[in-house]
C-alpha cells in the first residue's frame, strides 16, 4: 500500500474507504465479500472492472495493450472498442502479459495498476459514465483481497494527473459505441473470450456469463442470483438460504423414511473428539489430520489439551459400540446422524463441493458376519443412486473405488459417481464404505461378541459400515440442470413446483377485471395445493409479467402457469416448462391431475436428458493414445484396467501432463480412477488373461472409469 | 500418587490398571465416565462403594465413624449394620467429617482412604463378598476423577496389612444380614439418609435410587437404565441415543409445520463467527463470551485469528439481514435454522439442562414495525407452551422476564417457567426475544429500509426477535414425569407408544399354542399401526415376561398390552398404563380407537396431575418473612414486586442466606425471579399505590414469580 499511498499524495484523492477481505476471484465473489464486509461505507457502491486487451498486431511489432476501466455493469464489446480505436481483433490479454506490464494478475487489476512508469505503454479508455456518476466505485487496491472507495471524480482525477502530452485518456461513451465487430472472426475460431461468456441484453437479474463459456463464474452467479447462497465472513463457508435448504430437507425427509424402514435409528454424538480418540486409526487419521480444526480456548482459558471439530465421526462414536455392543443380541447396531463436520481445506472452496463445514449424514452400523454388513453397504448405495436419480433427475453410475481411492482405513468403498458435462469431469455423489473389520478388532476399538454359532471360537470381532451423503448432492444438481436463464429444478425437489403469474393485465384492465385475475390465481393455489403440488401465486404488485418470468426462471421454477382475462374466458391457463420453455395451454377443468403428470413428465425427462449426456460422454478406450484426446474432448473413459495401484498413479501422471491448461480456474489436471462400475456389461466381456489394461498392457481385470474430476 | 504407591509398595499388590477420567459424582457417573475409557482392562469390572456412617453418640463422646467397604450392587442396610455392631442410628456422615478424618470429599472416597494414621480411629466393615469375587473392582485413587483396578484378594489384603491388635476389619456377608431396623426413628424425623434412596429389592433393571430421596443420582439412572443418553469422552458433552433423539424428532416435526405456517423459513448459517463480528455487540458478547470455544488451529496450522463456534447467532446472522433487507418488501424476513451451539460452562454439567454443546432452533426474524414484532414474540412463545403442554405435557407459565434476567442485548424476554416439583425448582423452558431496534441501529449492523408509510422520514431501523427451544425440553419433561420405576413418556412424542407383551406361556404351552399367541402379538402391532399408533411387539425369546414389564416400564413406554392364550380366547388384551399402573381388559374388536382413545387419556392425565402439583406448589406471598420457608417447602411463591433490579438482587442475597444447604448436590441459592405471568388474573388485583412490593415495601407493579431455579 505504500505505493498507492504515494499515489494519492501526489494528487488531491483520498479513498472513502480501505477494507481487507477474503480473495476474489470473480465480480460476483468481489461483490459478495464486500457486501459482507462490516466497514463498506455504503450499500450501493459499484465495481470498477478493469479490462487489459491485446490487439492483434505483427510479429515483429510490440503490442500496445489496451486498458479499459469501466463501470461493472457497462457492457464493454471489444469488437466496438478495436473499431473506435482502429486495432484488429482485441483479445483479452494472457496472464502472462498482466503480470510483464503490471505485475498483477487479473483479480487484482484496477486503475490503480496504472501509474507513471506503466501508463504511457498501454492505450487507457476509460467509461464516460463514471466521472459523472454520483455513485461510490469500489476499486482493487493491487490486491485481489484489497479494495478502496473512490468517487468517480477522483477515479478521473487520478487517471488524469498521469496524462503526459504524447498519452492521454480516451473516454468513450459505451452506450452509443457501435457494436459491430471490427473484423470478422478468424476462419479457425480462436480461443473464446472471457469477455463473450457476458450475455449479450440480458437484463439485469439474469445470469450474465454463459455456462458454456465461463462455468465457475456461471455457477457462482447462478447459486447467488437463484437466492441458493450467499457467502460468509469466514473463507470457505456459506450460508444455505431457505431455496437451497429446502431442497436439502426434501432429500433428508425421503432419506430419513427409507433408512427406518431399514431399521436405522437417528442419534446425535457431539460434535467434539478428544485428540487421543480421534487419533487412535492411524490410517484413518492419516486421511484427515491435514484438516482438522483445533479448538484450544473457551473463554479466556486455555484447555488442557486440544478438542477435534470432528471430520466424521468414526473414531467418536465407536469406543460407545464397544461398550454398548456385549451379545450377539445388540446386533446389528445401526444409527445415523444428521450434523454439520468440518474439514478445513486448504484448497480453493467451492459452493456445496468443497466448503469447510457442511451439511451430511453419517450412517455407522455393526454387524454379526461380512454377508450382512456386504449387503447394507449395497443398499445403502442404492438408497443414494435414488437420491441423484430419482431426486434430483442426475444420472450416477454404481461402483466400487480403486484402492487407491477407497475410505481411508476402511476395508472398501462403493460410490455412486456422477458428471459434469461443461466441464467433462466426474464428481463423487456419495460413498457408502464397508470398514470391515478394521475398527473393530482388538488393538483399536476392540468390538466384539461371543459367535452364538460357534461358542467355541470365542471372540467375534463385529463387521461395521459407514456411509455419507451430504449438501453436495445440491451442488452437482446445480451444474447439471442449469442454464443460462439459471437454475433448473428438478420438481421432486422444488421447493415451489408451479408458479403461477397474473398476465395480460394493462393500464385499460378494470379494476373487476384484475381482481378476477388474482382471485383466480388465488384460487388455482389451493386447488393444486390440495392435489397435493407445492404451488404459489406471484401476486406481487409493481412488477411486470416478464420480470416475474426471469425472476422464477431464474430460481429454477419447474413450470410457471400464466393466466390473463383471455384465458379465464377460455377457463385455461398456458404452463411453461421451465427444462424445455414448452407452452401449452391446459384446461382449468381437472387441473390438478394435469399438473402432477406434466411435473412427473419434467422430473423425468430432466433424467432422461442428462443420463444421454452422460452415457454419450464415456468413451471406451482400449489404447493408450487414445485416453488423452478424449479427455480433453470433455469425456470420461472407460478402460480394461489391471487395478494396479503403481498403475493408477502412472495414469494420473501421463494424463496430467499431457494436455496444455485451458483455463486457469480448471487446470488439466491428471485422470484418477472414478468407480470399477458394477454393471460391467456395457462394455465387451474382458477376458482373463487376453484382455489387456489400456495404460499398462499388463493383464485387465474389469472395465473401470477414469476421469478428470472435482 | 504418591501416597498410595508408598502403600502399594509396603505389601505385594499392585492395581491391574489406573486411569484418569472426567470428574464423577455418583455410582452412574463414575461407571459411565470407566466405561467410556479406553484402557479399562475389562467391560466386567464392578465399582466399590465406601460409605462412612456416624453412629448416635453422647454429645460428650468422640464419635467413632463406621467405614463400610462393599460392592457397590449389594445393598447395605444401615439399620442391619448398627444392629451388627451394637451403634444405634447410624447416619451418612456430614461431608465435613470426611474432610476432618480423610481429607477427602465423599466422591473420592475409597479403601484407600484407610491407612495407617485413619484405620486405628475408625471401624471398618468389608461386604465378605468381595474377598471371594473373581471380578476385577474399580476403586477411587484419592480423586473422584482417578480411579485403580484391583483383585478382590488385593482389596482386601491391603486392608488387612493395616490391621493392628487392637483394630481388625469385620467382613459382613450383607446378604444374610438382618433387616430389622436396629432402632425405630426418632420422633422428630432426621433428615433421609442417601442410602434410603435405593429402592429395597429392586431387580437389577430397576432405577434403583429414589427420586424423592436422591433426586439428582435418580434423574442420571433414569436417563441411562432408560438409553437416553450416554457420557461422552468430552466432559460436558452427551451422546443422545435413538430413545431420546426421536423425542427431539417429534418436537422438530411438530415445529417446523406451525413456524411454516407462520411463513418462517429454514435455513442453514455456519458454525463459525469470527472474532470481530462475535464482539460487535457489547452487551450481548458481554452476555457469552466467558463461555466460547474458540478454534485457533486447522491441520498444523495456526489460523490468522481465532474463530469462534457460536454460541448464539445473532451476530452472525445480522450482517446479512443488513445485506438483504434492502427494501419494505423484503420484510418481513423471517428465517430458523436447526442447528448446535456451544456454550463452554464451567459450572456443573447436568445432561440435556446444562452441557457445552446443545440441540436447539433458533429463529431470527425482522420486521417493520414493532407491534408486527411483538406479536410475533408472543405467537411464538405461544408454540412454545404448546410444545411444553400439549406434546410433552408438561406445564408452563408464560410471562416476561426481568430486566436482570432477560437476554443479553435485547429489548425484552418472554418465556415459558416450568416447575420440578421434586427439587421444589423453577426451570426456564424457553424464550422468545424481542431485540428492539437495538441490533439494527447504525452503530451496530445498521438494517434499515425507507419507511414506506412515511418516505419523508428517511431510514427506519427494522425491529427484531430472536427465540430458541433446545433439547433441555427433554430433561425437563424426564424429571416432571418420571418415577421409581423409570422414565414416563408422555404418547405424544414417544417413540413406542404401545408395547405388546406375550404372556402366559408356560413349558407346558404347546407350540401350536404358542405360534398363536406370537402371531396374533404381530397382527395386533399391525392393526395398531394402521391405527396411527406407533406399536411394537416384544417377541424377544429367553426373556420372561416380568423382566420385558420392568424394561418397558423403566423406558416410559406409555402402554402395554399383554396376550396370552386365556385372553386370545376371550379375543382381549390386557391393557397397562404406565403413568397410573392401572390394568384393564381391552377387547381385541375396534382396539386401534380404544387404543387412541386412551392414548389420549394418557396425555391429558399426565398433563392434568402435572399441573394441578404445579398449580398448588405457587405460593401466594405478602410478607417477607413467608418467602424463605416457603421455597424450603420446595413451592415458588407469587409476590406482589416493585420491578426494581436492586429489589431482585437484595432477595436473592436474603433468601440465599436464609436457609441451610440441604444437600450439597442442590445447594440451596438464592431466589430468583422466574417471570411476570401475562396471566395476573391468578392474584387479587394490584392496586397502584396501595399494593407493596412483600420484599422491600416499595410500592408493588406486577405479580411476579419467584423461586430458587436451574
Amino acid at each position: 500500500m505504500d505505493s498507492l499511498k504515494k499515489s494519492f499524495d501526489a494528487i488531491p484523492i483520498a479513498p472513502a474507504a480501505h477494507v481487507v477481505h477474503a480473495d476474489t476471484t470473480s465480480p460476483a465473489t468481489w461483490r459478495q465479500a464486500l457486501d459482507a464486509h462490516p466497514s463498506v461505507p455504503t450499500k450501493t457502491f459499484e465495481l470498477i472492472k478493469t479490462l487489459v486487451y491485446k490487439p492483434k498486431t505483427a510479429k515483429t511489432a510490440t503490442p500496445v495493450p489496451v486498458v479499459v476501466i469501466a463501470r461493472d455493469d457497462t457492457e464493454t464489446n471489444s469488437g466496438a472498442i478495436g473499431k473506435k480505436l482502429g486495432l484488429k481483433e482485441l483479445r483479452l490479454a494472457p496472464e502472462d502479459l498482466l503480470t510483464e506490464f503490471f505485475a498483477l494478475d487479473k483479480n487484482s487489476l484496477s486503475p490503480l495498476a496504472l501509474n507513471a512508469e506503466t501508463f504511457p505503454k498501454v492505450a487507457t479508455v476509460v467509461d464516460s459514465s463514471i466521472a459523472s456518476s454520483s455513485s461510490l466505485f469500489a476499486v482493487h487496491a493491487l490486491s485481489s483481497s484489497s479494495t478502496v472507495f473512490f468517487s468517480g471524480k477522483d477515479i478521473i482525477a487520478y487517471l488524469r494527473h498521469l496524462e503526459t502530452d504524447a498519452v492521454k485518456i480516451q473516454e468513450v461513451d459505451f452506450t452509443n459505441l457501435d457494436s459491430a465487430p471490427a473484423a470478422k472472426p478468424a476462419a479457425k475460431p480462436a480461443p473464446k473470450e472471457k469477455e463473450d461468456a457476458k450475455i449479450e441484453g440480458a437484463v439485469q437479474i439474469a445470469i450474465g456469463v454463459k455456462k458454456e463459456v465461463d462455468f465457475p463464474a456461471w455457477y457462482t452467479n447462478v447459486l447467488i442470483k437463484a437466492d441458493m447462497l450467499d457467502y460468509y465472513s469466514v473463507s470457505g463457508c456459506y450460508i444455505l438460504k431457505p431455496w437451497s435448504y429446502s431442497i436439502w430437507e426434501e432429500i433428508t425427509q425421503w432419506f430419513n423414511a427409507e433408512i427406518k424402514e431399514l431399521g436405522v435409528q437417528n442419534s446425535y454424538f457431539p460434535m467434539f473428539v478428544s485428540q487421543k480418540v480421534l487419533e487412535r486409526e492411524k490410517d484413518h487419521i492419516e486421511g484427515f489430520s491435514p484438516e482438522v480444526a483445533w479448538v484450544t480456548r473457551a473463554g479466556n482459558s486455555d484447555l488442557e489439551e486440544p478438542i477435534a471439530i470432528r471430520p466424521t465421526s468414526e473414531t467418536a462414536m465407536y469406543p460407545y459400540y464397544a461398550k454398548w455392543i456385549k451379545s450377539h443380541r445388540d446386533l446389528p447396531l445401526k444409527l445415523n446422524q444428521w450434523n454439520s463436520v468440518v474439514r478445513w481445506e486448504f484448497k480453493n472452496p467451492q459452493p456445496f463441493l468443497r466448503t469447510r463445514e457442511f451439511l451430511w449424514q453419517e450412517g455407522h452400523t455393526a454387524f454379526l458376519t461380512k454377508p450382512e454388513a456386504d449387503t447394507e453397504v449395497r443398499q445403502i448405495l442404492d438408497l443414494y443412486r435414488r437420491v441423484f436419480e430419482d431426486l434430483l433427475a442426475v444420472p450416477v453410475i454404481p461402483g466400487v473405488k480403486s484402492e487407491k481411492e477407497k475410505f481411508a482405513g476402511g476395508l472398501y468403498t462403493t460410490t455412486v459417481e456422477g458428471f459434469i458435462p461443461t466441464s467433462g469431469r466426474g464428481i463423487q455423489g456419495a460413498t457408502s464404505h464397508c470398514l470391515g473389520q478394521n475398527f473393530s478388532r482388538p488393538e483399536m476399538f476392540n468390538i466384539f461378541v461371543e459367535d452364538p454359532n460357534d461358542p467355541t471360537q470365542g471372540k467375534t470381532y463385529v463387521w461395521q459400515n459407514s456411509w455419507g451423503l451430504s449438501t453436495r448432492t445440491i451442488g452437482v444438481m446445480v451444474m447439471v440442470h442449469g442454464d443460462n436463464q439459471g437454475l433448473v429444478l428438478p420438481p421432486r425437489v422444488a421447493s415451489v413446483q408451479v408458479v403461477i403469474v397474473p398476465c395480460g393485465l394493462t393500464a385499460k384492465t378494470t379494476e373487476e377485471s384484475r381482481a378476477k385475475v388474482n382471485t383466480a390465481c388465488e384460487e388455482l393455489v389451493k386447488t393444486l395445493k390440495k392435489a397435493g403440488i407445492r404451488a404459489k401465486a406471484d401476486l406481487r404488485e409493481g412488477y411486470t409479467p416478464g420480470y416475474k418470468f426471469n425472476d422464477w426462471e431464474q430460481k429454477g421454477v419447474p413450470l410457471r402457469l400464466e393466466i390473463g382475462p383471455n384465458d379465464l374466458a377460455k377457463q385455461q391457463t398456458l404452463s411453461v416448462r421451465r427444462d424445455t420453455g414448452a407452452k401449452n395451454p391446459v384446461d382449468l377443468a381437472n387441473i390438478g391431475p394435469t399438473v402432477t403428470a406434466l411435473l412427473d413428465t419434467i422430473q423425468s425427462d430432466m433424467f432422461s436428458k442428462a443420463k444421454a449426456t452422460y452415457d454419450s460422454s464415456i468413451k471406451e478406450i482400449t489404447h493408450w493414445d487414445d485416453f488423452v484426446p478424449a479427455l480433453d474432448a470433455k469425456n470420461i473413459v472407460a478402460i480394461p484396467w489391471c487395478e494396479v495401484e503403481e498403475c493408477e498413479d502412472d495414469i494420473k501422471e501421463r494424463s496430467g501432463r499431457a494436455s496444455e491448461p485451458q483455463d486457469e480456474r480448471a487446470p488439466s489436471a491428471g485422470a484418477k480412477s472414478l468407480c470399477i462400475p458394477f454393471d460391467q456389461s456395457r462394455w465387451a466381456p474382458i477376458v482373463a488373461g487376453q484382455t489387456k489394461c489400456a495404460a499398462c498392457g499388463k493383464d485387465a481385470k474389469r472395465w473401470t472409469l477414469y476421469g478428470r474430476s472435482y
